[in-house]
């Protein structure tokens, strides 16, 4: 089979678990979307792309961002990062403050969010410019020019974002934070609010099946150094308390996002992402994870 | 022996303790203060005086003021105050929010600190309506108009209070506050700035060993069932996480500051009130909470 | 109102609640007991008796013998106990483990399973010797040469103390055992099986509020100074995790089983046993606790 | 560079590291080996073997051993045995009860010591038999007959094995062990107690690198999926609380030992074992982890 076949074979299988799960309604403009959505693409190392279902439909990508900031970050501050958070699974819930309070403000890892807010902090460099830079990486490894924040989900997150600001002023507290938790979260709610495509998603991603470089333009987005411990910390800290069963069942490194967007790597061959946004109750796709173990069944293309 | 024959063996006895721990530093209006301060003031119900060492000299009663927001707190709301705060001690330190996550921002008691928001939240009426209110009770159980907010000490707090603000914004995410977190914030970080003489804070809790009465004007301040409650509360819940200890050792119901003093009642007898400004390793302080002791020993009354 | 018709006031109010909360089914000699039965029985200092219900039914004591073997250790070991268990209230479970870990196997108090467990291994002088010590101490404070141990409920809880034996282990890892789990849990499960009639329990502990001197003999059980502290330990931790509760609504020092007996004191005047098998959510008898809530209130007489 | 210039040069840059660390010391049988030693060895899919330093000299795998009693499990079992235990990073110590107490008894992941007691559960079919079966199956993944247990060592875990009798009890107490937890716990010491060499261990774990089945006799161990499995929770739940810096570092499927080894897996090429006998603060060889941090470095083999 090749990639088309294989994606054509798991969404008649997906179809009957597809809006199975929960869409989630912390926030108006998530609950409102549909829970019958399903989109999945592949784009190659190669310059091959595939894709299935609302592929070219925007989704709000959540803490699929984070894998954008922790990249500029990396970039940025190098493994200096690791003495503000670190790189280890949290056993416990994505916007738990036990962990933090007993590890001094220190988060266990950038894919949670206080961890998140930390990166955020770490690359601030005021409110406006830090946004422009984020938006322009998108843009850049997206290849799509059109994406942008979606200031009402921004607003939305801001409005109901009272947890993130507990988290944020605890780190405060402990001096993990060098802005402050009103400027830093501006920078932590804009990234939630990315909207893009499923195939803009699998195409951003791309960089991190290639060794850091966009094989679409050569451009070098990360050192291939970097790139390898980017997937590992996706692997071992990119699926909120569900990283375990994500490596067990699907086997790839991954970042999930409460809108419903997976973005998984096939170390140099292929990025896949998926997207449904009815919820399992680890706060990932449904359809989308069960998709993702198809996937790397049918392809035979886990990294185990 | 009298009781002010009791206050000079306990200052002899004291003397050599007096400095011992450590004034806390975490604003620096508290840090500032001397730590060789000692003072002790006994009111009995029947309108005798006795005081030892500095009890005319000004210190910050920070969460000892805990009992007056309560105290407006039952006399307004009454038991329906308890849907919103336990009134068991916590088991953990006063500003952790370890306890208050994995109970559903629920505070354990209203003398810890997320307790004390909620009890600021529960009693609001306008920033400056609400710390009006309070002034007003406190110089009427006190009998000292004179008495204030430190504007200084407030703004303090609120500068370093983002373990605060952290704890009031997770109560707000669980539907715990009805108010934004800043206006409830800035009634807890006035009342925490309250300054008054060992002698005034004496007088100001002398109802609680009169049922609910001041003995002083004849005003009914609180319920006499409402008064046994408050006591009990403050025996349980008032010494941060060392209440077993000083229940053991004191046996009085009391409630501490980080400002160095305590306030304890002997019900239907007195209150006796001390201020030394280092504490021990609980937050409490290491002289006073030692002359209490002593005061129970040599007075023969502790509850027990 | 006079003693006996408080009781036969709180009867008539009790009447309905009795047999309400839940007979606990752990071990089945528990479970078998009818949730039907009801009694209180009050011992004065003055050598008088009053008793309403069931007063002369034997039940298994379980948690409330923790005050027995506290009482024998107090005397034996006095404050030197404290190095092995703490003196505050846990906050958590009477049978968790967390807090047990974190603190590095020193139990809380002695009112909890693990706090117990050391207070065995304290007073331990062999399994036979420290069995028989324990029944001649609670035979001569109670009167009652004919209480023994039901060995039928000890083997009951032998055979379902996997949790018990699970902290004896911990505490043995943080070396704060001596002797090994088996045999300090032979002791523990045997004082959990005392059987006593209620009016047995109410005349056991009248020396704890008379100063430590059984006023029916004239022998001192304890010193007046350890009494005191025997009084604040119940009253801080006797409760399970409801102490707070307990305090609020019936203001005096007591210690619960899981049988539905609950013993409180009054110092310098009386002690007042009850009795009823269906117990609260937190572990303490529904009906006990609401008829001790009744008996402060119509005797106004708590510590408060 | 071929394997064995690649395992001169980590030779090289490692001594000056070798001892670093600490010595575990709480059996007698693991402390009195000296911190001196190091060996690698490495043993492909296509039959070569490359060693350096003591490579032929036995040491005590420990937990090491977790990975054959679980190949065992999953064989008999399947996926049923995740009804018993997670497959989730715990993100605390291997040998804590806090998450147990919260979880109910369902260890998080296999390879914690409650997860692994589990799997000796779930294997058992008495004691002596049991013990064989292991013993057999080591010798035949080995390919050496005179593998077998260090009775000594075994006896001292069961002598100084009080937390994981705590552990085993607990379950117990949540119905997670059918047998007893005397009976669990002697299979549990003895397969910590298997003594093998640094080349022995290469050689038998290779068949995870070989789709399940050993390539020296072509024996099918573990079914081809079950072997994706294995490693993908090796790589999640392998290294005790420090599975995130390994991925970060080395980034290859792994299970550690307090014995000094571990054993690491590169899917379809290679297996590689390395073995010094002092630990860094995660409880993993420090040596150890350096030298398999060289090796995905120069042979540039991570899965990532």
């Amino acid at each position: 089979m090749d990639y088309q076949q294989i994606l054509n074979k798991i969404y008649d299988e997906i179809k009957p678990l597809i809006g199975k799960g929960k869409v989630p309604d912390y926030i108006p403009a998530l609950g409102n979307v549909s829970a019958d959505h399903f989109a999945m693409a592949v784009s190659t190392v190669n310059g091959e792309e595939f894709t299935i279902g609302d592929a070219d439909k925007n989704f709000s990508i959540q803490s699929v961002s984070k894998v954008f900031t922790l990249t500029i970050a990396m970039d940025l501050v190098g493994d200096k990062l690791w003495k503000r958070v670190g790189r280890e699974p949290s056993g416990s819930s994505f916007n738990s403050l036990v962990q933090l309070e007993y590890e001094n403000g220190i988060p266990r890892n950038p894919f949670i969010n206080p961890g998140a807010i930390v990166v955020s902090d770490a690359i601030f460099e005021g409110r406006g410019k830090t946004k422009n830079r984020l938006l322009k990486f998108v843009r850049e490894v997206s290849g799509n020019a059109a994406i942008s924040f979606d200031e009402e989900v921004a607003e939305s997150e801001r409005k109901f974002g009272n947890r993130n600001r507990a988290m944020a002023n605890l780190m405060k507290s402990f001096n993990n934070l060098n802005e402050t938790a009103d400027d830093v979260l501006d920078i932590y709610f804009h990234q939630c609010s990315i909207g893009m495509t499923t195939l803009d998603l699998a195409r951003s991603v791309l960089f991190l099946a290639n060794s850091g470089i966009d094989p679409k333009t050569g451009n070098k987005i990360l050192s291939s150094r970097m790139t390898k411990k980017m997937n590992s910390l996706m692997l071992t800290c990119g699926l909120y308390d569900a990283v375990g069963d994500f490596a067990y069942r699907v086997g790839l490194p991954g970042k999930s996002g409460v809108g419903g967007g997976i973005a998984a790597i096939v170390p140099d061959e292929l990025t896949v992402a998926v997207w449904s946004p009815a919820l399992n109750k680890h706060g990932n796709s449904y359809a989308g994870t069960k998709a993702l173990e198809l996937f790397t069944t049918y392809a035979d293309n886990s990294i185990f």
